[in-house]
C-alpha cells in the first residue's frame, strides 16, 4: 500500500476535481455511482485500494473517460 | 461485474498486448509485479475485478503509463 500512496493520493485529486467541477457533493456523487458516501471521500483522500469497476462506476458517474483520474501535472 | 466485463476485457487485452510486445511471459510478468501468474491470466482474461494498487504494480513492471491500460481501439 505504502509503495502506491503517491498514485492513490493522484487518483483521489482528481476525482475531487472532477466532481468539484461538475459542482457535485460527494453524496450526489455517491448515489449517481451507487457507492457509499463515506467510501467516495476515503478514495478523494488517497486512502482506499479502489476496484476497476468502482473507478468504472465513477467515470460513468461523472461522464469522464477513465484515464481522466490517473493525470499527473505536478509530476 | 456484468456492466462493466467490456471494460474488464479490453483491460486485460492491453495488457496482454503490452506483455507480449515485451516477449514477457505471464509468469515473468507476475514475478515481477509480485503477483500470482494465475492471477495475472485471469484479469487478462476479464475474469478479475483488479484493483488499483494491483494495476499500478504491472504498470510498473511492463514500464508503462497506467492509461496504457485503458486504450480502446476498436471503439
Amino acid at each position: 500500500m505504502k509503495k502506491y500512496s503517491k498514485q492513490l493520493h493522484i487518483f483521489g485529486r482528481n476525482l475531487k476535481a472532477l466532481r468539484q467541477a461538475r459542482g457535485l457533493s460527494q453524496e450526489r456523487l455517491a448515489e449517481s455511482a451507487e457507492l457509499d458516501r463515506s467510501y467516495v471521500g476515503a478514495v478523494e483522500r488517497g486512502e482506499r485500494n479502489i476496484s476497476l469497476i468502482n473507478i468504472l462506476k465513477l467515470a460513468d458517474a461523472l461522464n469522464v473517460h477513465i484515464v481522466q483520474f490517473f493525470k499527473d501535472e505536478n509530476g
